[in-house]
């Protein structure tokens, strides 16, 4: 697959993790991919906490490369309220992008990944405060297992969610579907399977799951249509951000990388 | 100063409303301008209720003649807690966009005008709600006083407001200094002067107020800047959205038209 990739902006570069190729746990493979991330990081750098099953791993390892002294004068800036409680449970030094507004590195999942290396993110629910901090990372490493990988945003038929304020949330769910009319886009509002109530990002505000029947086209106009609709605070497509992609599959560990 | 506009897509009027001009107070002005713009509203007719000392003279209007009988079946959609508090007291129907997403006509104050109609409005703190009403408007008439009008957008020297995040906000504080630094531009944190706490919105977000010392040029690539930025909920730039301007001032009242 990695072949596909345009040569100019993008080396792959793949090791087989096993000689016997048995098929693993989709969670075997996460964990793969985060450790071998969490290699990237070298004492006294701040550092971008993920969030999801996939981060998950790397901020575990993180804690454990730590308490080893392997890592030292580590700081961590936690992406979600989860990580922020995860990252102290396990003992790593925590601050924020008011007093670190220059992230060294980010680790974090991704729900899709593009030939192009651009994301999908969201689906766990922390889009905004993980761009918030992606973006302001000099290097932002994506891990993922196989399955995330798409031929376009949007190619898995999972959500592409768009964080919006709650304030007329019904009529900012029909313009978005308006904007990808032609992609025949369908916006559902996310809900609390438990409760049946909306589901509340950390920052308050409602998600609205976009799915699309087919490619939305050029990603940073959509992007930016997207913006301007008054009432969306972010989308979760996560365009020319990551630097490089660790994907882990039954046949090893491949790491893409990406000027930008 | 109405002969400087484009005449392709701005036309003019100018009406003296008085014989003898005297000076008047800004209040009269803005209530003069107020009236003018209630004079098009029909019966039947969804509208926008805008919010602000100006607008606030439109909503008493309308509700008078809701009480007189003149104007039957209005639906109002306030832009802001305030304004369905003080429309309520005044009687007129209220709704909002989830049931009504088609506004016939939103009539609302700005806090400067520039030659094009461009407008910067959220001094008053209600940015986000006025700009989904007024997106969903057919027609929207701004109402001013003459002070309101400015060469550039930012030329007053006030406040351009924009709607973020609490999460980090220092951290978006800087980022748009940043992105307008070739026009001096200075990022402030609107405050609460009663009890020095950060001035919250409707929607629970603070505010950025920008002060630039010379234009930023391009204003829709200012705009689409200003919304790549995670952490912005919205600014306070109304781009291609009035479809009329009422200027009150000393010499009487002038409409500027626009087509969008």
């Amino acid at each position: 697959m990695a072949t596909t990739y345009a040569p100019h902006f993008i080396a792959s570069e793949t090791t087989s993790s096993s000689s016997n190729p048995i098929k693993m746990a989709q969670d075997e493979l996460k964990k793969i991919a985060a450790y071998k991330a969490v290699e990237f990081i070298k004492s006294g750098m701040v550092v971008g906490l993920g969030t999801g099953s996939t981060a998950k791993h790397a901020v575990d390892r993180i804690g454990e490369l730590i308490q080893q002294g392997v890592l030292t004068d580590i700081v961590g800036i936690p992406t979600s309220k989860k990580t922020h409680e995860q990252a102290l449970s396990v003992h790593i030094p925590l601050s924020d992008l008011d007093t670190h507004p220059v992230v060294d590195l980010a680790i974090d999942g991704a729900d899709e990944v593009d030939p192009d290396l651009n994301l999908v993110k969201g689906r766990g629910g922390s889009l905004l405060r993980e761009k918030m901090i992606e973006f302001a990372s000099k290097k932002f490493v994506v891990i993922v297992d196989e399955t995330k990988l798409v031929d376009y945003i949007g190619g898995s038929g999972l959500a592409m969610p768009v964080e919006v304020v709650p304030f007329c949330w019904k009529f900012t769910a029909h313009k978005l579907e308006l904007l990808f009319k032609e992609s025949g886009c369908v916006a559902k509002l996310r809900i609390c399977p438990e409760t049946g109530d909306p589901f509340v990002t950390d920052n308050s505000n409602y998600t609205i799951d976009l799915f699309f029947k087919k490619s939305i086209g050029d990603l940073k106009a959509a992007g930016d249509a997207i913006l301007r609709l008054p009432g969306v605070v972010e989308h979760g497509m996560f365009i020319d951000m990551a630097t490089a992609v660790i994907v882990a599959g039954d046949g090893g560990v491949t790491v893409k990388n990406k000027e930008r």
